[in-house]
């Protein structure tokens, strides 16, 4: 398998089908393919060999999707940066990788020349934006007119198709190596779990440089859809677009999907008929946002896809059955749901035994997604993939149909008195206070418990609640044992790139302590 | 991707939903598994190393489908025979392969001891029917007793899954080696083209054996659904096991569905409201045929697969709505289909250059099905594979939306006086003739034409049509360059294992003959 042949599928069997659209911009099938074509010709040109990394630094748009397709093409690795990164932690990644040509647009210009100047081994920058060309890059538009088309240079099966950094919550960012058979099997997966609609269109809405995001593209690809794309999540635009786009599938992440069901514009007259299915991930998503969901938006199945990048993503399906009002009466809702086609999905005991159905473990996954590797990692990848299993580090329960229920990262579970808590029912239990805007649950070393369970709570603007209010708050929902010990009030709390709280960060004094006091 | 892999799915997902009805026996996942677990220890304990091919001969059974999952789960190589090959046939696969245990039925216990007799590699016989086991040879069902299951040996990805013999109709047998990634991946597409009903029943009627059953049968193991087997085909017994077990999808050739409709039984009132796919492969059906299909089994979609063992075996499908009343106004009713997700279709000529659209040349196929080559065979396989395309062999072309209709096979075209001359058409023209029951077209040496349409043809009982008359009536249905210029009568066509004509069978004395001469 290998990632350029839907492409040619989609040319031989409807070459005039719209393959992108973007603003005003769009292209056919032939089109884009020739444009791919041109743009592996320029890579090559600027030197890229079999093999060697390329990448991308950019909002959502067809010049990504370009990106997408041609670095294979060429017979190169992709290696998309995370746009919600710091210079300093894209910089590592390009490094590690060893990246020497980046396309770049125009809301991450500087950033590249920043990039560039503290680099050792990045020397070419092609601009893809609409503006005027950066000094020093090169221009998109015009390597593609100075290039005619190369044969796909056609790598596949265990062929490395991209690096993908990822790790903001777990310490240093590792290179995530996944292969064609490994990216486009995910791919497979999802169309054969329904995650498409024949003859439809995707609008690409989350970022184009995370696996959610390219799992459910490929599958669009595999079945020859359009691809629709915003340079990133606006609600006003989200709802233009399917209505001038007749958009019919997208992927969103909770959060969205609350902000554009609560959205004013979306109780505008409107014709959102086109719109069939709504994928989800991250996190579950809360029966009240889902009820005003199906209101404003009838007919949409909810999917929830759970996976991670050293998966390609996919993992386990929720499908749009357990959703809908009848399937809600089956209790999984909360769920993760189960295991994808060729996948296996167990959870297990430290010492990799399947653990009884209800009881919690890792989430340990088996199949064709799982990672070559993490890139000069070898510790890392034998750490991770065992067996063939990878173990994701999140803790969840299995229950009697297979499906799972996570309940927390392993590292974040808190094992206080011999009893296991799990911060996200604790989180959960806390940012019910009405004075509560965020907060982050923690152990933090405690002589008499082992570890104690603490939070870190920001308030709303203007409130201080007092550490026993939040407390005797928590009791009347969670067991006395689950409550806070301690907490301390912060005005924000450290985040990932990818949104995440950095928990590493909040634990790291607490337990520097402890380490300083056993030194 | 491995074979067992959805077995182990089922097991964690659905253990107590039935696995497999035969007859009067049935089994649930959990139980299925675990005598697959038990048969593949019983086969290491006869000395089966990993790798080793294990073989078997027999009708279909639940047992033919606990051999399909417990050699890979053993860590060995299935080798299933073509039932409907000679014992020397069947012989040459064996030693060909090396392959040392045999498992066998009532129906080949004797054929299985004169294999034996004659065989320098074979030297266990498990007996997988009912009666008295026969002398020399293990019992089944008390292997499963003494050997407590084992766990699964995992083989998986590009490893060996198994060696398929075929080759029948043209020449010596080869053994096509399948991975395990081949052979997932084509049930995958299988599954994703929507061949498989979810939470429903497969009716094994194909031959085991066969690619066509085999492949099917993986979308549904994917799947996770039920398999209903019936040791052959019988039209009563598939009406029946319809009825009783709720059949949801089977796999038939034309002339079985044929059978099927006009059959008397199936004018008795009958409940066979569960069926909801046939699919069917080896040639297009007739209209007719559909028609009538249509009147007997309303709602049933049909849906055409092509593809060989060689592509494991899937390339394309035409759709069950191009065989709708109103998908067939498209026209596509006489086409094999297109390239299904994951394979890339091409019509080339002989220097492998795409030929335009309407063109005939030959099919070449590239995709995760393709082949891992023939075993022993370095010289058949670099013929057959180049590029990643394999060879079909087959003579098509492709119309404006890639659908291929398959005019014959290559070697089958007789070019005659400059012109292409396709000998399937010639049969159509010839098999409308009142008195004709069945023939074959070749082509024969000719001085003046390079090659001269030459037709062997089987009368009706009790006829002997005239050349002239056979010649008079294609006149009235093709052009005259097309139209047999020499006749012969006889009483049978030498037919391959499969139920092809064996033209070469037929082409040799006439070649043979012009060899002499230039020799």
């Amino acid at each position: 398998m290998y990632l350029t042949q839907p492409l040619h599928r989609a040319v031989i069997n409807h070459p005039d089908r719209i393959a992108v659209r973007f603003g005003q911009r769009q292209a056919t099938f032939a089109e884009f393919a020739e444009r791919v074509a041109r743009l592996a010709a320029a890579l090559q040109a600027l030197g890229v060999q079999t093999g060697d990394r390329v990448a991308i630094l950019a909002l959502n748009s067809d010049r990504y999707l370009e990106y997408m397709m041609a670095v294979p093409w060429a017979g190169a690795v992709l290696n998309p940066c995370n746009i919600r990164w710091s210079v300093a932690e894209n910089r590592y990644a390009l490094e590690d990788s060893g990246t020497q040509v980046l396309l770049v647009d125009d809301a991450f210009a500087s950033a590249a020349q920043e990039l560039r100047g503290h680099s050792s081994v990045l020397r070419e920058l092609v601009y893809i934006g609409d503006g005027s060309t950066p000094q020093g890059m090169r221009h998109y538009e015009t390597l593609l007119q100075q290039h005619a088309p190369v044969p796909d240079a056609v790598r596949r099966g265990s062929d490395l198709a991209g690096i993908f950094y990822t790790g903001g919550t777990t310490g240093f960012p590792k290179g995530v190596m996944l292969s064609h058979n490994n990216m486009v099997s995910s791919g497979m997966q999802a169309r054969a779990e329904q995650l498409v609609t024949p003859g439809g269109s995707y609008l690409h809405v989350a970022p184009m440089f995370h696996l959610a995001d390219i799992g459910v593209a490929q599958a669009h690809w595999l079945e020859g859809n359009t691809h629709v794309i915003l340079p990133m999540f606006n609600p006003e635009q989200v709802l233009a677009a399917i209505e001038r786009d007749r958009v019919t599938d997208t992927l969103l992440v909770p959060t969205m999907i609350q902000m554009l069901v609560d959205h004013p514009a979306m109780r505008e007259p409107r014709d959102l008929g086109s719109l069939r299915q709504i994928i989800y991930g991250a996190s579950p998503i809360s029966e009240a946002v889902l009820e005003r969901a199906f209101q404003v938006l009838p007919g949409v199945g909810f999917v929830q896809a759970y996976g991670m990048t050293e998966l390609s993503p996919l993992a386990t399906i929720n499908s749009a059955y357990n959703h809908s009002p009848e399937g809600r009466a089956l209790g999984k809702l909360r769920s993760a749901g189960r295991s994808c086609y060729c996948s296996e999905v167990r959870v297990v005991d430290g010492e990799d035994n399947e653990v009884p159905r209800g009881t919690v473990g890792e989430v340990v996954v088996r199949g064709p997604g799982v990672m070559l590797g993490y890139w000069n990692k070898p510790e890392a990848t034998a750490q991770a993939v065992q067996g063939g299993w990878m173990h994701t580090g999140d803790g969840a329960y299995m229950d009697q149909d297979g499906y799972i229920f996570i309940v927390d990262r392993m590292k974040d579970m808190i094992i206080s008195g011999g009893e296991n808590v799990y911060s996200v029912e604790v989180e959960n239990a806390l940012a019910q206070h009405p004075e509560v805007a965020a907060c982050a649950v923690i152990g933090i070393p405690s002589e008499q418990w082992g570890e104690s369970v603490h939070a870190v709570v920001v308030p709303k603007p203007g409130h201080k609640p007092s550490a026993d209010a939040l407390i005797a708050h928590c009791k009347t929902l969670i067991a006395g044992y689950k409550c806070p010990r301690s907490i301390e009030l912060r005005d924000a709390l450290p985040l990932s790139g990818a949104g995440k709280v950095l928990k590493t960060k909040l634990r790291e004094p607490h337990w520097a302590a402890l380490e300083r006091q056993v030194a």
